[in-house]
């Protein structure tokens, strides 16, 4: 159903892949959904709003809980998200004298930005290993040819012999920051998101501060102590990172190319795409890639920035824009750092010898 | 696969329907590259490039061809495109003793945007149906509504009162506008491409513009004789004319959202979405989704602006970035354009009596 | 005050020219703010709105008006705009007893948008000259150049020879379309603006008709019959143009920077920029160039498209972005014109002579 | 020359403010690259890679040099910046006998580079002294209005109702955040750049590490101990934070717009704009500016990550495309702060006392 991997099949493996795709599957965020309603009732509990029996029989129910997924599709173009036919759907799972106990003080926003951010806390940890494998490639690529000689280049004119070195240090260079950014982001990003209709936690009282204690807990994430449901820096935030780690990608993507040009013959490579008209042509799909995910992360981000002026205690404008924005960069991002690992590896030489040079 | 549907299935509604989603379904794609290649074939019989036989063989050979989707699927990562494989498999189909007449002069990029050129002038012929039926429903809606006075407002502030009449005009005057353009549009944008490997035709040699104009018969397109692989100023201005018409019903959504506030009530409508915290709330979800859509296309207009920085006689770059946006640009105005005709219907009031006013 | 020109003051220089960015001046923005006020007065005199020697007494103070530039930067950060000091300087100008023949159903918007709009005429005329220049200049390019060869290179690879002309080709074609495109939207664009308070024209009652006839007869541009001040369609579109015309001059920058290095050596050419540190380098700097201005373009073609989503009857927040890019495209776009036929006339020779190829 | 400048001067104090602008001055980036200059003779001196005299008389010219600005202005749209005729000049003005002590390993992008950065440094104390006074105002703001009520409301509608705190905490929470941003942010792009003609600061050999030592004490900044030429991360990440410091404020400046509105009339202020139509009209164009200035920022941040695809050792490019960018953000994000604190100057009242909720 969706344009993007409708047009195309092929599109699926050019711009994402399963692992961290996988992380935003359908089935994936309805789990994330159900953890949110236990954890609020573990919460409920242990704050002493709700009895324990009472939270421990809802909660009971809730683990058998399996969403009518075609019902959920149906609801969601009237309500404009699932998280209204879910909850119905659940409440009537659990039934009526438990109902006490159950999104007692939640929202749609809370399920759906906690789930995102359960699911981003995953995709971290995949994203965080590729970037160190790529720069533990770049270090073995500087072992293996960095005492190479070639041609330094300024505004696409030779200027003066480098060290393949050189030119390596300058790709590793960014991605070191991107770690550390990372390391930096993540506990200010991976946070529960739980505020209740309009986001002050009222609707639990003097309850509030123990049940985020308790939900975040439950969860893997912090409690920020309140809600962030109009306030929307850390994904934007995020999203600049995202779009920072493609754009250093691009970087290599584009001086791979440019190396790989007959008559400059920088870099030598294996493994390049073949072409339905001429049978002599490698080309550097992997290099290339890398720049058009840069590319379009960088026009993202621009979108993800628009998605902060957020009206009110929530705007539905806003964060259904986030909706449509930030997974696919997570999935260009996640498959840019693949593509680069695999271009690294494709690498069979750079430069010159220095003592022929 | 594509992490904007993976993320949540329902998205799938919100964002694209599948009357304009389904024009770029991969087997709908795979059909116009097979168009592509027999009418390739045709133009090669007619031009007296090969022999008619020959090529009527190829064609009905070519008529019962159905690519093997997973072997192009694992090709895909490799060649960084469909075509080269989906050609392979044909070339074998049709067998070795007529492969004179396969292809010949045809290049990846050739289908490619040719079945994607073919897809837009489905589209625009779905596009083009909504943009009227919406500009006769604003028609109905002044008949009903316009004699009506509500208080113009500008800077957000009250300045004086205004027939309802006023704001719808200023709603409909730029669809009209659209209409217009994307008359003056269909013509520039949906023409053949064909060039072959370089995109100079010299495959074919003297028999090239016969068979360009066979072959653009035989598609229903027009042949601009010569390739257009490199000059992507055509789909830029379309993607630029598609953000145009969401920009104008994001207008519409935005107003429709003020207008229905409480306190202001200058709309009133049903259908709203409902809340998962709130029961009494009526939330104006599609016009809410008109103003998403119009800032979602807004930002990737830009990325198909920089896609016409296009390297030399084919940039692999700026060609896949192209692939990224334009079908996801074309199935959101398609649904804001579906959005806003289902919002007119909602509507059940605007503005007050000029009597009592 | 301004940042851009404050950082650096060459960075005039590099981004803008003089003819084009003069348009824009102060001084001449106020010159049409006065030339919309005398025409509004003329089409009042002439609707019978009001008394012919009134008019003309009001319009011969006007002619005689020269605002108070310092008066009005002072009142610029409090009204958000420049019209209302101006308005009541003229009223003072112009005096008590002549007052019902000054700004009678004109507002701020008229003026600024009105002006906007004959700056851009104005331009348009330049950037169409200058379009002309450079397709003759690159059809001379043809004639001399054209018979060589060069090798066609796709995904950064060369693939076959082919003839210099197939290349200019390209360059060539989307200048051709973009000559069309602003023929077609200049008589959509050089309207009046032209609506009063609420943009309903109700102020002038049953003389509107009349009054915007004459106006648009007196200033040069045709009358749409109704106010656009919420609908910036045109706007957008013609941005839309402007990145158009710079992205394909991106493209031609892109490749000329490509065919001058060294080891691919298919352009030479004289006039490069120098070095502080190597002597021996000619950098291209005019092709650079045309690349940056294209994806500046291409960035802020977004921010317009942005801007379409316009509250009700008038947004000062989406007016006030247009203000701050609109004027900034055009300048780059016609820089960009400006350096490509600079750049076209420093090429001394393109690929080798067909014999010895 | 500047055309967002010359458009109408009344534009400068809408977008930027003497404060801020004034330190991307013409004369102040002449006084770094200077400064620049003379760390670089010291640190050639301290290094024993120049005699300690020489370099001294060499300082002592450079003290009293002061450029031709005419000349650069004319060199510029030749060499494509400024330094080229800067580092002439003031070569000649040091005199033959000195210029082994002059600009040995230095490069224009050095001078420029460095230039900015401590712009930015200066730029830096100036928005976190704005930024913490804007916390400070509105925890007055909390003080004085936080325990009325207020309306909360979601996708545009009446939720429940929230003490104004509340409303006013999702105001505050993400400037906390910014806060932190930049205090992380700073030390990381506040550094040296020194790399010399290709970035490898091979021109200065074993001297290079102790000049860069030098150079970077004496300028106040860090030395990252390698050039970063063709790195532009820290400069797109610091976009993003100017970007999320604008989203920021227009969040708040579009709740301010909405709470203002007739018929809502949640808060009340002074110092509104005035209207050439409509006398009784205040606009609030503060609200606005902020909201304007926040898309503005979103959209150039897209050209920052951009501007990341950065060719080789250096790419004139995309290097100047930052400068057509990073300081008008700058500027932009340095006037949302000064206008946020002049907006909460301007509010009189907010939500209702609770007792009469």
């Amino acid at each position: 159903m969706n344009p993007l991997i409708q047009t195309n099949r092929y599109f699926s493996a050019l711009f994402a892949d399963a692992e961290v795709s996988g992380a935003f599957d359908t089935a994936r965020t309805f789990d994330h959904f159900l953890a949110f309603e236990i954890a609020l009732t573990q919460g409920l509990a242990e704050s002493g709003a709700v009895e324990a029996d009472k939270a421990q029989g809802a909660i009971d129910k809730m683990r058998g809980f399996r969403p009518d997924l075609e019902a959920i599709e149906a609801a969601c173009p009237v309500d404009g998200l699932a998280v209204p036919e879910f909850v119905r759907q659940l409440k009537a799972h659990v039934g009526a004298d438990l109902l006490q106990a159950v999104h007692i003080g939640g929202t749609s926003q809370d399920l759906i930005d906690t789930a995102t951010v359960l699911t981003l806390k995953e995709v971290n940890a995949v994203l965080a290993a590729r970037l160190d494998e790529l720069v533990t490639g770049l270090e073995r690529l500087i072992d293996e040819h960095g005492e190479n000689t070639m041609m330094g280049r300024t505004r696409m004119q030779a200027a003066l012999p480098i060290p393949v070195s050189h030119r390596l240090q300058s790709w590793i260079a960014p991605l070191r920051r991107h770690q550390e950014r990372l390391s930096r982001l993540r506990p200010e990003l991976e946070v529960l998101q739980f505020g209740g209709a309009t986001g002050d936690r009222s609707a639990n009282g003097a309850h509030a501060p123990r049940i985020g204690a308790v939900m975040s807990d439950q969860l893997g994430l912090s409690d920020p102590g309140q809600a962030w449901h109009n306030d929307r820096d850390r994904f934007a935030d995020y999203a600049g990172w995202l779009s920072l780690v493609s754009g250093s990608l691009g970087k290599i993507g584009q001086d791979i190319c440019l190396m790989s040009q007959q008559g400059i013959d920088e870099l030598s490579q294996s493994g390049g795409g073949s072409s339905s008209a001429m049978a002599h042509k490698q080309n550097p799909i992997k290099a290339e890639l890398l720049i058009t995910l840069a590319r379009y992360n960088a026009g993202q981000v621009a979108v993800m920035h628009n998605a902060m002026v957020h009206e009110q205690e929530r705007s539905g404008v806003a964060w259904t824009l986030e909706w449509m924005v930030l997974p696919v960069m997570v999935c260009a991002t996640g498959k840019a750092l693949l593509t680069a690992q695999q271009q690294l590896e494709d690498i069979t030489g750079i430069g010159t010898p220095a003592r022929t040079g």
